[in-house]
Order: structure tokens, then C-alpha cells, then sequence
């Protein structure tokens, strides 16, 4: 199967799911509208596909408790980007193309939307695995040393001069703010679906070059496409005195480094029959 | 052993374990300085204090492990405190006689500090537990159709002159914003403790009571005490427009639904020799 197969058959899979449950078990109509508001708002799906297609390189078969876990990680998800939208952290006002959530139901409704996604997501990873190691990688990964501690270093730099030169800074946050969840989604699924120790340890190997790559990506897209094609506000980094891999080392070198990371998570992969999870890395091609 | 002796033994224990673990554990001291700052800001550690004091009353010694479990419980209510105290929702300057975080910090950092110790209380727990039942205790207490749904019908209904004299509302949010929390801190201590099916049904069902009555306390609170004991502004509720069982039965009617309530709970622990659990109910004596 190709990468593309792969996300055109699970895709609508996971849509469903998240839009069917959001309605099912959270109780209030109206909170459960706000959820699913950001929810439903078009991303890519990238997590809740890595996980599931990591499960499937390890040739084990996808059930719907394997969907419940991916679609877990995509609410975690989807409640770091609500936060971090907020008037009092990134102000943004647009996200996929549509109103952020403080813009649109207003700010308490926004921050408690978030805070309802985020136990939500554990709870389900919890339900569809049965499995403490699951609870206990996704909430490190989430937490102070993890996501929210990225976010932070963000939010404590921003307009600080003394970090904007230094390497060791931005690689730590850059991995904290995106790297983190990317990897605990792969390695969630090396252990949920029982990897040997060598298997599991290349996909996590690879996990990480591709949440590092993620991350730069991420970036560039700020400054390829415009404000229409990325559906949120674009060339605002710099402009917004963020500090990143981008603004540290420029566009050219941003490629590079981009292409190194492609090619080190390939040779991670090289044991593995499957081909969708290569298929991840063809993501970065229009940034390149 | 007394409620009191209980408590004078074991509030030092958690008081010490938050503070060096939240140092130990969270990478970035800057980050780590502000969730201690409202961990550490004098809670009476009511909810850990309840977890410890099941797990006491099924015969079983506590050892760090169970520490663990219940100073995660404290970091999730301290996250929910830290998020309910922001501007955008009850907008609260003082908590416990100290700046609320936003008006220390700043108000991203209040909300991110918010956003890691969430996490990290569920990690506490899974890792104290090693028990995916607790995870989903939890997660379900704090969540869409618990705690954070009981605070999006508080703000939602704020001056909806509509619910005021709906019993049925003012029941449903009061439970999920405090009584959720609190059921959950006795219910995992009676799965971590492995109580026979007649304790924990008796157990859970003095929670219930527990927790109901803590919310009509807190209210009663709010007009008993001067801002000074209480350590927050009080006299507020009927102010701000709020809905709760005070505003809805008056302080008289209130106190006669409190002192039921003590009673019904006092009867679901006549089964057990234990006398701590018991007295927790004698906080509820200084508004009665």
C-alpha cells in the first residue's frame, strides 16, 4: 500500500470517528459544538496517521481501538493549538482558513474547550490500549518537558535577542513545542503493537528525525506559501520576533539541514517492508 | 487515629513531596517556579488528604507510591484553580491571600502552567498506580462531562437570569465543578486499595455526599467569612451574577441541605472502624 492509499482509506476513517464521538460522549451540545468546532476544522491528520500507520508496519491489523488511540492523539492535538492561538499567547485570529476558537465563541469558551479536549484524549488512549506505558509517554511528551514546556520557552523568548543565535535553544524548543507529540504517537505504537526492541528503537529513531524535519517544515511554510494557502496568517515569525531554525540559519540552509533529516529518517525505515511510512517524508517536498 | 492526627501527619508529607518533586521533575526552573508558586500557595490538601485516607480506612499502609497518586490529584485541582482564576473567566486577583498566577506571572504563563500541571497530575497517578482504571477515573472526572463542563455551564449560565431557580442545573453544575473531583479521589483510592464491591459502593457513596456538601460550604464561605480569613474575595457570588445552591435556597435552606447531607454521609462509614474519614466532615462545622 502507498502512502496515499494508506491516508485516503483512513482519513475519513478517522474524520468520522472524532466528529461521531465528540457527539456521542461529551454530554453539553454546545461545549461538544466547540470541541468539534476546532476538531472538525480540517487538519491534516498527520499524528492519529503516524500512529496507525506505525501499528501497521509492525503488520498488525487496525481495529477500532487502534482508531480510538489515533484519534486521541489528534484531540491532544488540536487542544495545544486552541491554547496556543489565545489572545494572550500567539493572538492569532485565523487557523485552516477559519475564525480561531476565542475568535469564534469567545475566549473562556476557548480555553475550556482546550481543557476538555486535552483529559478527553488521554482517557481515550487510556480506553483503546488498556496500557500504562501509553498514559505515561503521552503525558511526558505533553507536559513541562514536553509540549507545553516548548510552548513556554516560545512564549519566555519571543522579542529576547540573547536566544536568536543560539542553536542548542531553538533545537530544544523547536523538539519540545512539535517533536515530542510526533514521537510519542510512533512510539505508542511500537508498544501497543508489542515491537521487538530493535524494530521499535529504528521507529522511534525515525520518529524523531521526522518530528525534527516537521518542525522546520513548519516554518518554511511560513515564509513559501501564502496567508491563502497555509489558511492561517503567514511571513509572521520574523515580523513577530519568534526565533527559530528558520530565522537562525535562513531559508537555504533550513533546506538542507530539511533534506539531511529526510534522508537520515529513510535509512530508519530501511528495514521495514512497508512502504507508507516513507511515504510521510514526501510531505516536505513542497517546502523544498 | 484522629482526623486531625492524620492530618498533622500527612500534610507535611505532601507539602514536601509537591515541592521537591515539582523541582526535581520539571526541567526548566522558571517554568517549575510557577507551578509551585500556586501548588505551594497553602491549599488545605483536602483532596489528596481524602485519597490517602480511603486508601487508609481499607487497612492498607501508605507508602511513597501512594503519596505519588494523591500529590497528582493536588497538581490537576491547582491546574484547575490556576485556569477558573484567568480573566477571561472569573477574572480573580487574589487566591489564598496571594496574587492568582496571571497577576504574578503574566497570563500566558498562567495558562501554560495550568496546561503542564494537568498532565503531569495524570502521570503522577498512572505512574504511582501503574492502573489504567485510575486514568480513567480521572480523566472522566476532569473532563467535558466533569469538571471542566461543570465550569463551561458556570460561565455559560453567568447572569442567565433563566437558571437561576433550576434546582436541577444549579445541582448538575455545582456536581461537576467540585463534586466530580472529589468522588474521584475516594473512587481510586478504593480500586488502588482493592476494596471489596460493598465497601467501595459505601465508600463512593459517602464521596458523593462529600463533595455535594463541599460545594454548598464553599458557597456558604463566600458570605461567612471576611475576605481576609477567606483569603479571596469574597461576598462576590451574588455580585457577579453566579448561580449557585445559596443564591438558589438562601443561607438558611443551605445550611439544613448541608447539615443532610453530613448525615447521609456519616451513615455510608458506619461500617468501617476507621475514624479519619469521618472526620473530614467536622470542616464543614465553622458555616453551620
Amino acid at each position: 500500500m502507498t502512502f496515499n492509499d494508506f491516508k485516503i482509506k483512513w482519513t475519513p476513517v478517522i474524520d468520522n470517528y472524532l466528529a461521531s464521538h465528540l457527539k456521542l460522549e461529551v454530554n453539553n451540545a454546545k461545549l461538544s459544538e466547540i470541541m468539534a468546532y476546532s476538531v472538525m476544522a480540517g487538519g491534516k491528520r498527520l499524528r492519529p496517521l503516524l500512529f496507525l500507520a506505525t501499528y501497521s508496519a509492525l503488520n498488525k491489523e487496525i481495529s477500532e481501538k487502534e482508531v480510538r488511540i489515533a484519534c486521541g492523539i489528534e484531540l491532544i492535538h488540536t487542544y495545544s493549538l486552541i491554547h496556543d492561538d489565545l489572545p494572550a499567547m500567539d493572538n492569532d485570529d485565523y487557523r485552516r482558513g477559519e475564525l480561531t476558537s476565542h475568535k469564534r465563541w469567545g475566549e473562556a469558551e476557548a480555553i475550556l474547550a482546550g481543557d476538555a479536549l486535552l483529559p478527553m484524549g488521554i482517557q481515550w488512549i487510556v480506553e483503546g490500549s488498556n496500557e500504562p506505558k501509553l498514559v505515561k509517554i503521552i503525558t511526558a511528551a505533553i507536559g513541562a518537558n514536553g509540549m507545553v514546556g516548548g510552548q513556554y520557552l516560545d512564549i519566555d523568548s519571543t522579542n529576547n535577542k540573547s536566544v536568536a543565535n543560539d542553536a542548542n535553544f531553538i533545537d530544544k524548543m523547536e523538539w519540545q513545542k512539535t517533536g515530542c507529540l510526533i514521537q510519542a504517537s510512533v512510539e505508542m505504537a511500537t508498544i501497543h503493537g508489542k515491537a521487538s526492541s530493535q524494530s521499535g528503537k529504528q521507529l522511534v529513531a525515525f520518529a524523531k528525525d521526522f518530528g525534527r524535519a516537521y518542525q522546520i517544515y513548519d516554518d518554511l511554510v511560513d515564509i513559501v506559501e501564502t496567508t491563502q494557502e497555509a489558511g492561517k496568517a503567514t511571513h509572521k515569525d520574523q515580523a513577530s520576533g519568534k526565533n527559530n531554525t528558520l530565522t537562525l540559519l535562513g531559508a537555504k540552509k533550513s533546506r538542507q539541514e530539511l533534506q539531511e533529516l529526510i534522508k537520515r529518517a529513510k535509512s530508519n525505515l530501511a528495514n521495514f517492508d512497508d512502504s507508507v511510512l516513507v511515504g510521510f517524508l514526501d510531505l516536505y517536498q513542497k517546502v523544498l
